[in-house]
């Protein structure tokens, strides 16, 4: 499609995106957050992700605080242009503020959340300044 | 953690929570929609994926219409339990209503979306009945 690629997201009610990141090689789901055009715009020209952090109200470099960038090898879109998918390299192979590989590491068994997957890093030593 | 697995959802203003469908084995990503409460306790109940259709506004059991239904063999949540992911076998390797195997065709090349990945199979002839 010619035309500008972000005029062609559909964005939300409030100007956003839901965002998947997906680990490149091992395939491995690593978030789902949101972006708005800028943080959009943002991952593009300096290949890494940016999002909106909705608790924050503030743009979001992911990795700001703990190094954790997710450098971005590929950007898609679903068939409604209403979801992005991210193809990204996971610097230092912990996505989650939780010092885990991927955020989903809640699994359900025998009705209820059971957590699965080890924490690979104290989030204090994460995020300590 | 004990107690409801369905209480422990984070849903937003709408009653609703976006879900991932992935790929068992491929990993693959399929599709992102969207489920309420009555979606994901059937989506549990009845081992395959149910939605809420927000165009349609009423309750999605995806492949109703289509055959390609989503066996579910895990069901994941994030670490905010705000994003649910599930591990699906695709039924007739059809995720997306285009025809495709997955929903996320559009890749972003030289600042425009550019389809990718082939229609297995003719939208006219998977919905019509």
């Amino acid at each position: 499609m010619a035309g500008d690629w972000l005029e062609q997201i559909h964005w939300n009610a409030e100007g956003l995106v839901p965002v998947i990141a997906q680990e490149t090689g091992s395939g491995r789901v690593l978030t789902l957050a949101w972006a708005n055009r800028e943080a959009l715009a943002l991952t593009l020209e300096t290949g890494e992700a940016h999002y909106w952090s909705r608790s924050r109200g503030k743009l979001w470099h992911k990795g700001e605080e703990s190094g954790h960038a997710q450098k971005v090898r590929a950007i898609r879109a679903d068939c409604d242009r209403d979801t992005v998918l991210l193809e990204v390299e996971q610097v230092g192979g912990i996505a989650c503020h939780t010092g885990r590989h991927s955020c989903f590491f809640y699994e359900l068994r025998g009705g209820g959340w059971a957590e699965t997957g080890p924490v690979l890093k104290d989030p204090h030593a994460i995020y300590r300044k």
